[in-house]
C-alpha cells in the first residue's frame, strides 16, 4: 500500500504548472497558502507568523522559508534553491522573497495572494510593492481533480476512518465521556494503523491521533458544527460520529448516526429518512452530472417528506488535502462532477434537539461512482446496546 | 475555578472597540476572523468556505452567519440580531453582510479585512464593493494585554499541561511508539481535567483530547517545527516535548529536553545551555523592558558560548487564544513588555541531529512576572530511566 504520492506525481503538477505559466504573461508563479505548497512539491508545514513561499518559473523550483524550516526543506526533493530569513520580525519575509525573485530574474508573477497571509500577528508589505504582480489560482482549480495517486491515499484514510468508526462504537457505553471514548478509539486505531502502514507512513503529527473518531451526542447532535456535549452518555442517546485518519496529508470523510440503546419512533422515522436522502444522492452523483443536481434531489426529497424546515446545510463537499474543498454538492454551485472529484455526500436532518446525518466519501471515476467508507448505514447496525 | 471568561469581560471588551470607533470615522467595526469574533462575543466556531461576520455599531451587536451556526450562535448572550443565509454557495454571504449594515443604518465600516477569507475555497466580493472600508487592527491590538480573567484561563491551562507532560514522561519507555504515548497520555489527562472541572469546563472540541502532550524524539528534535518521528522510542534519545490544555479557548504552552535513559556529555552540555539561556531570559523580562533586548540577551550568551550558528529561531513569543501571538521576543521587535503580556519564552539550540529547548509561560504582572509552567527543568528531573 502506497501512503505517500510518488516523486512523478509532484512533477506531473508541476509541469502542468509551467504549461499555465506558459500561457500567462508571468515569468513565474509563487505561492504563500500552505496546502497550495505542499500539493506543489510535498512540503507540509505548519502556517505561522513566519510566512513561506514557493516560486516555479520555467526551469527552477525555489523556496523562501525562516531559518527554522531550512532543514526540512533540504530534504525536499523537487525544491532547487532556498532562500531563508532568521526569524520574524528580524528578517523580512517579503524581502527575501524579492530577492528570491530577483535572483531568478522575475519580473512579473502570477501570485496566488498578494504577499503571506496576516496569520498570528505576521503584518507585511503586499508583494506588488517589489515587482509586477497578477492573480492566479492555478493550485486551488488544478486540486479539485485527483488522481489516481491520490485516490489511493483517500482510500486508505476511508480505510481507517471504519476501522476508527468500528473501536469508537465498541468503546462507547453509558456513563463513559464522548471524548474520553473518542480519545481510546483514536490511539487504538492508530496504533494499528502504524503498525500496519509501518515505516511507509508518512507521519504528519507531533503527538495528535493520525487516525481520529470522534462523536457529539444528546441535543448537542442539533448542531451541525456544534462542539461535544461535556456529558456522559445516557440511554437512549443520540449521537452523530465522525471519523477520519491522515493518509500522506489527504482525508476521507465517515460519519455515522447512532444510537445508545433503542432509538425512539421518531429517531427511527428521522434516521432513515436521512439515509434515504443519501441513498438518492448516491443514485444520482455521477461523472457529468451538474453538482447541483445533486442538491436539488435531495431538497426535493425533503420537501416531499414536509422536512425542508429541518435542513441545515447543503449535500456535501470536495474532499482531499483540507476536509472541505469546492466544489460543494450545492443548489448554488456551477461545477458539473468530474472524474477525479471525491465527495463527502451527507444530507442532515435537525429538529430543536437531535441531528441525523451520516456522511461517506465517493470517488468519480471515468464511468463509475466507488463509495470507499464501508460502514454500515443501516439501523440495526447502527445501535449500539 | 473559573474555567469560562464572565459575561462583564466582554462587555468591557465591546466597550474598548465603541470607544475606538467614536474615535474612527466608521458607524461601525466589521470582524471576518474566527478568533476576533470568539474574542469580542464569546462565539466559537471553526473557519471554513461559510463565512460569519460580526459587527457592532454604538448601540447593537449583530452577526451575519450560515444557517447551521443560527442555533449556536443564538444561545450567545451578546449578539443582539442574526443574520443568515442559508449555505455557500447557493447563499450570497457577503450580500447578507451588506443588508445587515444596511439595516444597522451603516454607512462606513471599519473592517478586520475587506471582505471574508478565501479559506476552503470561498470566493466573494470586497466588502467595499457594498459601502465604504476603512482598515482597523482593534481586536488584534487588544488582544496582545490579557486581563486577570484572561490569565486565570492561561494559569489553569498551564496547570494541565503540566499534568499532561508528567503522563507523557510516564509512558515513555523504550520500544513504545511516540504518537502512542502521546495518544494516551493526553487522553488520560482529558479524562482527568474534565473529572476536576466537571460541568465548568467549556469544551470546544469533537473528540480530540483537551489536554495534550506530544513529542519529536532523535534526529527531528533538530528540526524546530518537525513532526514526530515514525519510529519507536530507544535507548539514548533525546526528546524535546510539548504540552498544553485549551481552558475556555486559552492556551500556555509547556516544553521540556528529555532523555530516554543516560545522556551523553554532549546532551548534557547543550542541556544546560539552553536551561542558562531560558534562565537569562527569565531574569530580564520584566514589565518596560523591550522586547527586543530579552532576543539580545539570549543571543548575547549564545555567542559567548560560540554557539550562535545553532540557533534557529528567536526566544519566544505572546500567546492565548492562538499558540502564537505578537508581540515576539525577537531582536527586530519594537514592542515593550507590558502588564498583561503572556510569553512562552523558549530558546532552542540545535546541531545536525538534535534538538534542545524547554519552554514556559511566563504572566507579566504591573510589577513581577509569574512563572505558571511548573514542570522541573533541571537535568534530574528529565531523565526517564
Amino acid at each position: 500500500m502506497n501512503t505517500r504520492l510518488p516523486p512523478s506525481a509532484f512533477k506531473q503538477r508541476i509541469t502542468s504548472i509551467r504549461n499555465l505559466l506558459s500561457e500567462s504573461m508571468s515569468d513565474a508563479g509563487i505561492w504563500f497558502d500552505a496546502k497550495s505548497i505542499e500539493y506543489l512539491v510535498g512540503f507540509s508545514f505548519v502556517q505561522t507568523e513566519r510566512p513561506v513561499a514557493l516560486a516555479v518559473t520555467d526551469d527552477t523550483i525555489a523556496a523562501a522559508v525562516p531559518r527554522l524550516e531550512v532543514d526540512r526543506i533540504q530534504t525536499n526533493s523537487h525544491v532547487e534553491k532556498i532562500y531563508d530569513y532568521f526569524d520574524y520580525p528580524q528578517g523580512d519575509p517579503l524581502a527575501t522573497v524579492a530577492t528570491m525573485l530577483d535572483e531568478l530574474d522575475v519580473k512579473h508573477v502570477a501570485a496566488d495572494q498578494d504577499g503571506a497571509p496576516g496569520v498570528m500577528g505576521y503584518e507585511g508589505p503586499p508583494l506588488s510593492s517589489f515587482l509586477s504582480v497578477e492573480n492566479q489560482n492555478w493550485v486551488s482549480t488544478a486540486r479539485r481533480q485527483k488522481s489516481t495517486d491520490e485516490f489511493d491515499l483517500i482510500r486508505e484514510s476511508a480505510r481507517w476512518a471504519g476501522e476508527a468508526n468500528r473501536e469508537l462504537a465498541e468503546q462507547t457505553e453509558i456513563g463513559a465521556h464522548p471524548v474520553i471514548v473518542s480519545g481510546r478509539a483514536s490511539t487504538a486505531t492508530s496504533e494499528r494503523m502504524m503498525s500496519s502502514l509501518r515505516g511507509e507512513y508518512d507521519l504528519r503529527s507531533r503527538g495528535r491521533n493520525p487516525a481520529f473518531a470522534g462523536m457529539v451526542h444528546g441535543e448537542n447532535t442539533a448542531l451541525p458544527h456544534g462542539y461535544a456535549l461535556n456529558e456522559p452518555l445516557s440511554d437512549g442517546d443520540t449521537i452523530v460520529t465522525g471519523a477520519t485518519a491522515n493518509v500522506g496529508g489527504y482525508y476521507a470523510e465517515l460519519e455515522r448516526t447512532m444510537f445508545v440503546g433503542e432509538p425512539s419512533d421518531e429517531d427511527e422515522h428521522y434516521f432513515e429518512l436521512v439515509s434515504e436522502a443519501q441513498e438518492i444522492a448516491f443514485e444520482v452523483i455521477a461523472p457529468s452530472v451538474e453538482a447541483s443536481y445533486v442538491d436539488a434531489q435531495v431538497a426535493a426529497y425533503f420537501e416531499e417528506q414536509g422536512v425542508s424546515s429541518l435542513s441545515r446545510h447543503h449535500t456535501g463537499h470536495n474532499i482531499g488535502l483540507e476536509f472541505h474543498e469546492p466544489p460543494y454538492l450545492d443548489i448554488g454551485s456551477d461545477a458539473v462532477i468530474k472524474p477525479g472529484h471525491v465527495y463527502a455526500v451527507e444530507p442532515g436532518i435537525y429538529t430543536d434537539n437531535t441531528g441525523y446525518r451520516h456522511s461517506d466519501t465517493l470517488l468519480i471515476h471515468e464511468d463509475s461512482v466507488e463509495r470507499i467508507t464501508e460502514y454500515p448505514r443501516d439501523l440495526a447496525s447502527n445501535i449500539i446496546s
